[in-house]
Formats: structure tokens, C-alpha cells, sequence
């Protein structure tokens, strides 16, 4: 999520009563979690084993819980409860708005689009011009939805993502990270009916240009859909995962979190993919892997008893 | 689709700008996708590839982008675009009525069923007597519930078929072929919550008569499903699939477009079918196989480290 | 279910037009199908390869179509078709309600938690404080969410059990045996958008304390979950199913009927679970086993063609 306007660190560590280290005199334009960090962005960090992968990763400013050694040009925001101030951060940013009706009267939608009864529309959300918008869809708050795109009866775009704090020497080992990204569908897009596409924790989950969606498909959060895609019923897709253009998923297909699929790849049904997989590739299997070694692999299994029988005959020939 | 009276070929070329080869004089009585097609039907074709299978199918009338030989009988109407002659048709008497109300005042509901609130019904929907409709369903335009039906909440009856007229050349490579199939869920059929039906492309889907299904079913475009059979969670049954009657699907399983599965046959749980099934047979695995084949496989596997220390043993034995 | 009061078998026996033996005097605190019985309760059979079954149970009295030993302290009710005479029980004691609003009047539903527009709930409904339920959700009648539970868009909550007496001479095969149970939400639990829980068929479908649901995932009737669970998107497990506390299933599982899976059990994405796995295991494949098996197993398949080369070389090199 980009600020409004950028927050200097100052205010910054006095809202989250921070002790301040580094480069102290700059200004935060953004905050993130780790997978979608940029440059000017804040990023927390409550374990040392992923101090470094902080410190090193493109953020500028790092809510910590220990002193440690500041990066040039960075500063280190120290905190008892690194995780509770950026809720904070996140909550006084986004703060829950609830709806007053069903169609929030500061959406902005296109006039020739055209909305079904039933429909759920949150604040701030913006729909373009000639789509349709089925009975019964749910679109939360800040979603920000194209031209021409078809959304199917039932679908919830939005929802808030699937990503936790977990500590298990809690009663409650998972905490939510509250969202305050959004779901944003581009041009010419069309999504089937009872689908669920999750909003970014902190980015943006991005349904590419011309991409069509069939019914009952899950998106996580953070997940980035390129153009022109084709995704079959009841595929599923985890968070931070990056999917080129021209990629086809067949039926029950599942993908694994924070991977990339290359452009034109294709994946065959119910394949679990658990690997990045290069551009062009056709994939197969749980877990999926080249479809031409695991179609190969098939029919080496139906051949077992041959060499079972082979293995058998020899040892009665020779004697053993 | 049955055309409400039939359609004489001059007016069709007239409304179409075709030109007409053939039996001009004669009338169509229908239009239908190639899977659908019967005698009386229109249908399209664009490309040298499919020309020979549609001219050979029961369609009696082919939209056709070059003029090639007419089989006796038939008819050509000669367009630049057929699929955008086809879509003209569909759109010509399936025009987009969209909806003043959640339950639209020209659907025939009989007067013994009973619908919760937050139920969308579209136009032309007719639904029998002692029927349930539960809460959050969305039965879309045209579709047939017959009697004794239970829908459960969320479930969407009558969504549009994933269905696309395919050409990469295209900055958006998936056209949307219209639907102007129907649903039809016949008598004493139960359905459980947050499933997704889709409309056939030009026929209609079927979901036959004592059918139980489980929540979060997807049942593809033109598909029939035959009486009594049983459907657990998460099943995803592609389009124009043909199945037959006492067929048992069990959770999480998955069926591939277009074929064919006999009466009383069983799918284990999670398999993935990409074959006909000839009735009585019980499948299982993904791909699935006949299940007693299948589950010796998987005894063959664990069989292999035997097999390998036998060859290893009489190798050193051997001295090879 | 509990009866509101302690039913009489006398009182009983009128009902159900049965005939009465055994401990005559006695009261029913209860009615439960056979995987729930306890103590007090009512149960039924209607085929001999059962009847030791129910007659061994914890139920004390049994409705049954036959007369038979009656085990010490137990009662028979002897009728015609015990299956009718449960579901006669079933509907005296939970009739059709119906639902004149959206919210039910007499739902029960704390101050502090909040309902987005678009919700249903059901009659006798209990929803404690700091409540989330986001729109298109569906609660049906009788079922108790905790306090600081969240479910987002679409999520049904107490839909009817998919669980059927059988009979393939009937015309219609699947005759669905009525729900009385409830679902009950656990304080603290988390629930997705898009996911289907079903109610007991007679006892509760339980969501533990502090667990986490992600979208479209099913819950079979009758079915317990403990605390601190984390379930991934698309994960489907059938009814009366006992999960222990701090178990994760990733992505696309699917879990049999009425097995156990221990305490701290992780299953790994996509498997299919069909025995019953000791605590703190790890599981993978499908059908799923010790993952660390699976693994090698599949270690193991890629060294076929390198076995088959070995015995092919021998057998040269041997001359046979």
C-alpha cells in the first residue's frame, strides 16, 4: 500500500513510540510485507532469522525488535511488538469503513455498466465502463474493476487474504495480517460464477488483461494473473504467486504460494505445482512436473511386473 | 436452442448478409454448437480444419466462411465472420433482459414451493411444486426446475458456459460464445450448497431425475447427468459430458469435456477421468484407470526396492 | 439432539405407532444416527447387518423392524419402517420454520458484532461479541457462532447433511435423512469466503477454538475440528470425521467420512486422506500416506528405467 502522501519518520516513530536508528530525517512513501517490498516502503521483522532477508530486501525503513546494525541510507524502527505496529500503521490507514447500504455511495461505477439485484459493492471501489455484474457478487472495499469485464453470479472479489502471524506459545497460534491491498481486475477480463480472488496483504492481486476464469476458482492474495490467461473450474492458486501470459490451468489445478509461471505455460488437470515452472513448459502430475518425463513415468509403473517376471525367470534359469 | 417458429433460410441470408448455396427454399428449425447439433439446426463453422465435420454432422445449415461443396439436402450461408453470424442469431432471440426485481414477475413458480429470502430468480425461470430454495441461489433466465427440488444456499443454477471462440492473433483471444441454453433440473433432484450449473452453449444441461449432489459441484455446460445418481463434495464435471444413470462420483473428483460414463458405474474419490467408462466399472487415480488395475500399481510400486536388491544380489552373486 | 425434556416410550410408542419391549418404563433424553450415539438416546435400524451394531451401542433404545433380543436396560420400538418413524421424531421436534426476514427476530446476536448487508440468519441462531460476518453470508436455523468469529463473503454455514438412506428398489434411490443437528463456531475462529458447513445429521458439526478456514472449503455434517487448525483453500473432508487441535491441511486435501486425524497432523497439498493418521504425522499422495514413503516412492518410480536397463545388460551379457 502507497500513503496517501509520504509520513516522515519522525511522526511515524512517534505514533508507533519506536525508538529510531539510521537515516532518520527521510520519509516513508509505502508499507509492505516482504514478498512485494519496493524501495521507499516500510517492512516489519519480529524473528532473527529473517533480520537479514529484511534488511537486505528493497524496503527502506524496518520496524524491529532488537538493534541491530543499520543499512546505509536505511532506518530501523525498534518496537517491542514489530507485528502489532504495523496493524497499527495498517489500521489507522484503512480503518474499517462497514457499509451503510448495499452499494456504496462512494463507488464509482461506469454508467453503462449494468449491476444485477443482489449485489455487494464496498467503498471506494471503482468499476469501469460496459461490464455486468451477476446476481449475488460480493466486491469489498477499494477493488478496482476494469471495462468490458463479466463477473459471474455468486463471486467475491476482495476477500481479505489468508496470511498469518503465528506464534504457538499463544491460546491463539494464528493472527491475521490485516489487508490493505486490493483485488484489481483489468480490461476485458471474465470470471465464472463462485469464485473467490483475495485481496493483497499489502500489494495488489492483479487479474491480467483478456484473462477468462471459469467457476469456483480461488485466487490468493498478492498474486499477480497475466493476460489472456485461461483458468478451468476449481483451480486453485495460493498468495504471492507470479503467472505469466497465455497460461492455461486445467480443472483442480493447484498451485503452491510465491512461484512463477512462465508465459504459455500449460498445466494439465488436477497437477499440484509445486515448482517455478519456465515459459512454454507443459506440466503434469502431483507434484506436477515436465508432462512428457511424468506420462513416461506412467507407463514405466505398468511395467514393473514385466521385469518383476524377467527378474524371476533369470534367477530360476541360473540357479540363484 | 429451438427457433420459437422456423426460420427460412431467405431471411436468415437477408439478416445474416450470407449468401445462400443449396437447398435455399428450405427452413431451420434450431441452432446448436457442433456437439448438440440435430436435423433442422444451423451451425457454424470458420475454420478448413472442422469444415468436413460439421458439413458430415445431422446440422441440415452451415454458416461457413468459404464456399465449398453443399451435401445434398443441405444449405450454406456464406459469411465473412461466422462466429460473429452465430452470435448475431443468439443475440437476435436470446436478447439481454436483464432484471427490474429479484424474482422476476414472468417466472412461473408453483405455488407449494418455497423460496428464502435472498433468492434471485431470472426471467422465463419455471420451477415446479414442493420445491426449497434456499438462501443466496441464483437460478438465472430461461432455466427448468422441476418438482421436489432442493437447492441449497449460495448455488448458482444457470451461469454462462465457459465456452470460447479461440484466436491468438486477437489483442483478447477468447470470445465468449453466447449462451442461449438452458438448466434443466428434473423432479426430486437435491443440490446441495454453493455449486455452480452452467447453461448449455445451445442445448441444455440436465440434471436427472433423483440426482443427489453434494456442496460445491460444478456441473460444465451441455452436460447430462443421469437419474439417481450421487455426487460428492467438490465433484468438477467438465462441458457436453454424457452420464448415465447410478453413477456414483465420489468427493473431489474430476471429469474431462465430452465424454461418455455408463450407467452405474463408481469414480473413487480424487480422480481425474479423461476417458469413457463403460457402465459398471469402478475408476480410480489421475489419470483414472479401472481401480482393480490401479491399486496393483500401487503395489507394484512399493515393490521396487525388492526388485532393485534382487538384481543388485544376483549381480554381485554373478560377479557381473 | 437433546429433547427439550425427557420423552416417555410410552408417550413415544403412541407416536410412532410402535410396539414397545424391553425397559418400557424408561425416558429417551435424545436422538442421534448411529456414528453420534450416547447414552439416553434413540437410535434406528432398518437392515439385520446392523442391527448388532445398534443394539451394542451407547443408544439405549432402538427403533428396529424386527423383533430381537433386547439387550438388559435397553427398550425396542418395533415399527414397519424405523427409517419413518426418525424422521417422523426429527420433524416433531424440529418443524419447518421458514424465515419471514432476512435476519431472523429471533436470532440471538451479540451488540458488538458486526453484520454486513445481504446476510441471512436463521431462527434460533446465537452469534456472540465482536463478530464479523461479511455479505452473502448464509447462517441457517439453530446454529451457535462464538465470539470474535469472522466469516467472509458467501460462506453457508448450516446447510443440511448430505447423507442419505439408501434403497436402489425405490424409484427414487436416495431418500435424505432430515438434519437436526446444529453447526457451533468455536470463540476465535476464522472462516474464508465461499466455504460450505454442514449441520450435524443429528449431533454438531464443530469448528474449534482459534482455528483458521481459508475459501471454498467443505466441512461434512457431524464432523469435529480442533483448536488452532489451519485448513488451505479447497480443502474438502466428508462427515463424522474427528480432526485433533493443531492440524493444517494444505491446499486441495480431501479427507474420507468418520476417520481421526491426531493432534498436530500436517497433511500436504492435494492428498487424499482414507485411514484414520496417528498424531503428529506427516502425510502426502493420494491415496495419502507417510509422506516420508510417498516420497521415496516416488524416488523410486524414476529408477525403473535405470532397473530395467540393469536386467536388460545382464541378460545380454548372460546370454538367457
Amino acid at each position: 500500500m502507497k500513503f496517501p502522501s509520504p509520513l516522515s519518520l519522525s511522526w511515524l516513530s512517534e505514533f508507533l513510540d519506536a525508538k529510531l536508528v539510521g537515516n532518520t530525517g527521510a520519509s516513508a512513501t509505502g508499507i509492505n510485507e516482504i514478498h512485494k517490498v519496493e524501495k521507499g516502503d516500510l517492512v516489519f521483522v519480529d524473528h532473527p532469522k529473517y533480520y537479514q532477508k529484511c534488511l537486505q530486501s528493497d524496503a527502506s525503513f524496518i520496524i524491529i525488535n532488537q538493534l541491530v546494525e543499520c543499512p546505509p541510507h536505511k532506518a530501523l524502527l525498534i518496537v517491542d511488538q514489530p507485528f502489532e505496529a504495523y496493524q497499527k500503521i495498517v489500521r489507522h490507514f484503512r480503518p474499517f469503513e462497514g457499509a451503510v447500504q448495499s452499494i456504496s455511495p462512494n463507488a464509482q461505477i461506469g454508467k453503462t455498466s449494468y449491476l444485477y439485484p443482489g449485489v455487494f459493492i464496498g467503498n471506494h471501489v471503482q468499476i469501469g465502463e460496459r461490464c455486468m455484474i451477476h446476481p449475488h457478487v460480493t466486491i469489498m472495499d477499494h477493488c478496482v474493476i476494469g471495462n468490458d469485464v463479466v463477473i459471474q453470479a455468486g463471486t467475491v472479489i476482495g476477500s481479505d487474504a489468508f496470511y498469518y502471524n503465528t506464534n504457538k506459545n499463544r491460546e491463539s497460534w494464528y493472527k491475521r495480517m490485516l489487508s490493505c491491498g486490493r483485488v484489481i481486475i483489468e480490461d476485458d477480463v471474465e470470471i465464472g460464477a463462485g469464485c473467490t480472488i483475495d485481496r493483497g496483504v499489502s500489494g495488489d492481486t492483479i487479474i491480467g488483461r483478456g484473462s477468462r476464469l471459469d467457476n469456483m476458482i480461488h485466487i490468493g492474495h498478492d498474486t499477480v494473473l497475466g493476460k489472456n490467461c485461461l483458468l478451468a473450474a476449481q483451480v486453485a492458486i495460493a498468495g504471492a504467486v507470479n503467472i505469466g501470459n497465455g497460461v492455461i490451468l486445467w480443472g483442480q489445478v493447484g498451485v503452491s504460494k510465491t512461484l512463477t509461471i512462465g508465459d504459455n505455460v500449460t498445466v494439465l488437470a488436477q497437477s499440484g505445482v509445486g515448482v517455478t515452472i519456465e515459459p512454454g513448459k507443459v506440466f503434469f502430475g502431483s507434484p506436477a512436473e515436465d508432462a512428457s518425463i511424468k506420462k513416461r513415468e506412467l507407463v514405466w509403473i505398468k511395467r514393473i511386473p514385466e521385469l518383476w517376471q524377467k527378474v524371476k525367470d533369470r534367477s530360476e534359469n541360473s540357479g540363484l
